[in-house]
């Protein structure tokens, strides 16, 4: 199978999840708490990253997945193609807003990032693309992202690392345009590909950040965590997505 | 005419408004400063308001009104019938992501709400409504928005506020399910008034809260002034919109 072809059938999937995930907010939600109260899974949480998983495992039977209700495998060895699952991300927002959540998957190959979606659902925005293919927004080629500076654009940032300051978020953010809090990691990491917002700083799951990365190195745009731990989808870590200009300001504002 | 063919006109100049701004989006904008570089105004804001303000005055003749961008009335005496206007509600989001802003209006008759529209356009969401008509969202009316307390809910709160902790904000929004900020009154409101958020607190002008107040006072819902000033139009103010539940908690927190 082409890659084209593996592109194509991951839309189809990620639109056939984004229907059914519509389709379940209908009904009430079934929402259990994980760590925390504001840590929740819900039934479509479940169903979503199971449907993932059997169509996974249906066309490409070899292969492991990794995803963030862990109803998958424990992924230890990276070799070989590794799926990334994160079937609502945003789940706060989807219990709470009915809005504002992603669906995301990705595909890495011997630890290398080669595909990532990311579908905001209830905007029908489907960002996508991989290693050597471009980056989309729909059926929109994204080129060419405005190299802003901090002071030129908006920046997200994650809540708890903005309140104690961690990695000096509070002073970074202050020099922006404008700070966003929208509780979804796929959403912060959009805007910034979309050229909407200069930084993107949270803590993240391997399955929040991993289709991001993939669509952000195509770009040219910046990635790393700022705990200097590389990426590697083994852990938690605090991340900055940024454009190149603002990655410098950040990287040298100790200077 | 009847408050009902009121309320129907004003609707369609709301909607005309939206598909000139849509239709703008398409050209470069041009973008001043006002205040401070995150305080702008745009070709398409003062357009808008010069739109809104050839409505009311060609219907409306005798009414006074009251804009952001002061290209209507001086308006010290609130007696008789004022129209508030904010054309871009959410002027950096409107520049820098062609998205998350609002057009607002509302009427306010002797000093008294009587009419409040919030359309959030890029989402095609008019939330309207007036004293003794109910409030809408689109077609759909809203009823019984859920009293949630602190705890079970989102809360949207102001940059700096949060950051310096005025009026204890990050106390408050600690002890909620989560912190969102969006850079936009009217979608701070709204969201508050669809049920998806339990409080929203900014530092605001008259058009910022104008027609939100007019619904959440038609919902039972609960905004104030945190400094204890009467939101009587003339001045900016910090506020506290809120369910019963949350501000109930909010004005007790001390106790």
């Amino acid at each position: 199978m082409s890659q084209q072809q593996m592109v194509e059938e991951i839309k189809g999937w990620v639109y056939e999840a984004g229907e059914r995930i519509k389709e379940k907010l209908q009904s009430p939600l079934i929402v259990e708490e994980k760590a925390n109260k504001s840590d929740l899974v819900t039934n479509v949480d479940k169903e979503t990253e199971a449907f993932f998983i059997n169509k996974i495992r249906q066309h490409y039977p070899d292969d492991q997945i990794l995803g963030e209700e862990g109803l998958a495998d424990q992924v230890t060895d990276f070799g070989g193609r590794v799926w990334v699952i994160d079937p609502i991300d945003g789940t706060l927002n989807f219990v709470k807003q009915q809005d504002n959540f992603c669906t995301m998957i990705a595909v890495y190959e011997e630890g290398i990032g080669q595909l990532g979606f990311i579908y905001e659902i209830m905007r029908d925005e489907l960002l996508w693309g991989g290693k050597g293919i471009g980056v989309f927004l729909n059926d929109q080629e994204i080129k060419d992202v405005p190299d802003m500076t901090l002071e030129k654009g908006l920046i997200s940032v994650n809540t708890h690392m903005f309140l104690r300051n961690t990695y000096e978020t509070q002073t970074v953010a202050m020099k922006s345009l404008g700070v966003r809090m929208i509780g979804c990691a796929g959403i912060g990491f959009k805007e910034l590909i979309k050229g909407n917002q200069t930084a993107y700083i949270s803590n993240l799951q391997p399955w929040d950040y991993a289709p991001a990365k993939v669509l952000i190195e195509e770009l040219g745009l910046k990635i790393i965590a700022l705990n200097g731990e590389p990426l590697d989808l083994r852990q938690k870590v605090p991340i900055l997505g940024a454009t190149p200009a603002t990655f410098e300001e950040i990287q040298n504002r100790q200077n």
